[in-house]
């Protein structure tokens, strides 16, 4: 086989069934790890549920609402709910935890993490020529549907947590994002790059060293357990150039603070978080 | 007349005028009766208005954003719009609270909640149709449509009270399902079932005895005053058998709480209200 | 010049750059101005990005959402986004604030807020011609959607806020109406009873009137420093009339306190603001 191929062949891949049941494993165990969600799944089955399909299709609903389509168009691929509704019963129901401790393994865990990354990739391409179809041209349009289709439940991920009875205004994804959100932002705008022809790259090629990237990066991450965004220096920089960040010692430690506690997808933070404090902190300082 | 043809005649019944003005005032009465609605409609009629709609076309209108038509569709029905303005004009302005001691009397109350009820049907029929015309086939689609259709405002209840200036994110309508919503639900799968022929009855049987049961059952309830759901042991015997609920005593008293609240449709609960209480209670047990 | 044809003339002006960065400049101004903005557009410049294009294109977001279009349409037109983006860029983070000095200066700051307040009319006609493309003779849609249009992102400040960590459930535009809103709502009525031939005016008369008008009580609104709304006396004496309002001298201070209160068109009022504490106030008047 020639190793020029590797790129276009994988960039052929099916997602279906294998990459497709990583996704919602890895969706469905992150919501299982929220504070109260298994508490929500004693006491409401259905909210669970509903929790479970925004954590799995939460960027296929975004992406929708988006675009004026139906937001419950995602039910009416059956078999992919079916799908999901089956790892969300396996994960929440099973006797003595069992899929949720057999997933945990961590050998099975990060390649369900690596396989639900290469996903995101499908996604991002997949929602910029979906909004490339409706405006032509239009490339704000084609990143915003990429990244919302691209980064999932966590753009909405404060509707998701009003579903389980939870809610945290002082946070959300836009203030704080995340490094998937991060990630599938940089993702969205390579791609819509790629696509309308600034960027000199074969769009399989892209592709393929994208995914690889966030592959990489994601077990990392997970063997590491380091929680650092590999974009802190490059925000670091752009702040201070375009928004005139300080690169004052406190100030420095209160940014490192916030990116250190993005890194967790749809994270349930306490209602004092530290964050509100932070930002109290420094509205304190200025007022000083 | 023959006795057979009863079901057929009674599924060519028109909603127009005489059922929807019953769905119009028991909506509004029940608006009336949440607490702080009296003091809105001092302070804004207009959000009060607003509200009213929302309490009576809030299935047209969620199930509009479901299926991506637009959510102010139901105001191209002036007519109805004048109908149920007028009886929310009626209901909370009229001197004397004249409407609305007027319809609280209880034979005409009873009347009133047992038209609302048949409404419900007509609706839930319509919202499966309706999906049906948009996804053939996709069962899950037309179950929620139908189901949001069904069941009102009572899905959006979070956002109906915040036009109002209460929020309540501890509680939602798919947290603490109130028995209508239930019964909407149940409807929904039932017409779904027989419209894509798994069930061997006619359309118009099954909506014939659907009503009768909805009608009895809300009947009954508001003369024994009793909150009890009818689907408790059905709930309690699914529960038990697809997610592991304990038969312990405690428990079991816990879930009877949760039940006997959650009749009343669109309800203000106390921010300290009971469910929290419980819930904190049980993650308390738990972590013990 | 003919006299007669000096509001045919008006009726043609082109919004586009002047009067769009006019809108532009007092909308990024009236952010920056709220409470905790400052702190945002350092913590996290998308999330002020997003929340100021929420201020310039709210309008069109929400009336997009109820016409059951696309609500990321407003990202196609790219021009008046980049526009829009500039505008936001020097005045959140031009060194020393010069920009926001700049157009601080009342003269330049009173010919902003005139020409805006020109983009308002152009927004309602706009809005409620859009409508009636969808909905011929609907005139409650046309209403709402021109409503939409014009009161811009007043009508959506709820979750403008929430996008900058901000939550103030116990307050919206259609509990505390602000002045904006309001003259929004009656342009809104004004110009659907125009396009159904109730009103017997030429349409480019009315926005000639209306415009003037809207310019003139702004410019004196600022001048004064008064924010007593125009509309005072009317709202009381149709409240009389239709809502049974009392004409008890402490009801009339509450009123007066609440229509002095709403002028500042999204504003971020504290948690226990004044316009909770008032209906308190008046509930325990009730029940006493």
């Amino acid at each position: 086989m020639d190793l020029g191929q590797v790129p276009l062949r994988f960039s052929r891949l099916s997602m279906f069934p294998f990459f497709d049941l990583a996704h919602y494993a890895a969706s469905v165990m992150s919501l299982k790890e929220q504070r109260g969600s298994v508490e929500v799944s004693c006491q409401s089955p259905i909210a669970c549920w509903f929790s479970a399909m925004l954590y799995c299709f939460g960027g296929s609903v975004l992406s929708s609402m988006m675009l004026g389509e139906p937001p419950v168009g995602f039910l009416a691929n059956t078999t992919n709910i079916l799908l999901a509704s089956s790892i969300w019963y396996l994960v929440f129901y099973c006797p003595h935890d069992l899929a949720y401790r057999c997933v945990s393994f961590l050998p099975l865990r990060l390649m369900v993490a690596g396989m639900k990354e290469v996903t995101r990739t499908w996604k991002i391409t997949g929602g910029v020529m979906h909004a490339h179809s409706h405006y032509k041209n239009a490339w704000l349009i084609m990143i915003a549907v990429g990244w919302a289709r691209g980064a999932g439940g966590g753009l909405i991920s404060n509707f998701e947590q009003l579903v389980r009875g939870v809610w945290r205004p002082e946070s959300n994804e836009l203030l704080n994002m995340s490094y998937p959100v991060k990630v599938s932002l940089a993702g969205a705008v390579l791609f819509t790059l790629q696509h309308v022809h600034y960027l000199p790259i074969a769009k399989h090629n892209l592709v393929f060293f994208y995914t690889v990237f966030l592959v990489v990066i994601k077990v990392t991450m997970m063997l590491t357990k380091s929680k650092a965004s590999p974009f802190a220096p490059i925000e670091t920089l752009l702040g201070r150039l375009l928004f005139g960040w300080q690169p004052a010692p406190s100030k420095g430690k209160g940014e490192a603070k916030v990116s250190s506690n993005g890194t967790s997808s749809i994270s349930d933070r306490t209602s004092s978080g530290e964050n509100t404090d932070s930002i109290k902190k420094r509205q304190a300082k200025k007022t000083e």
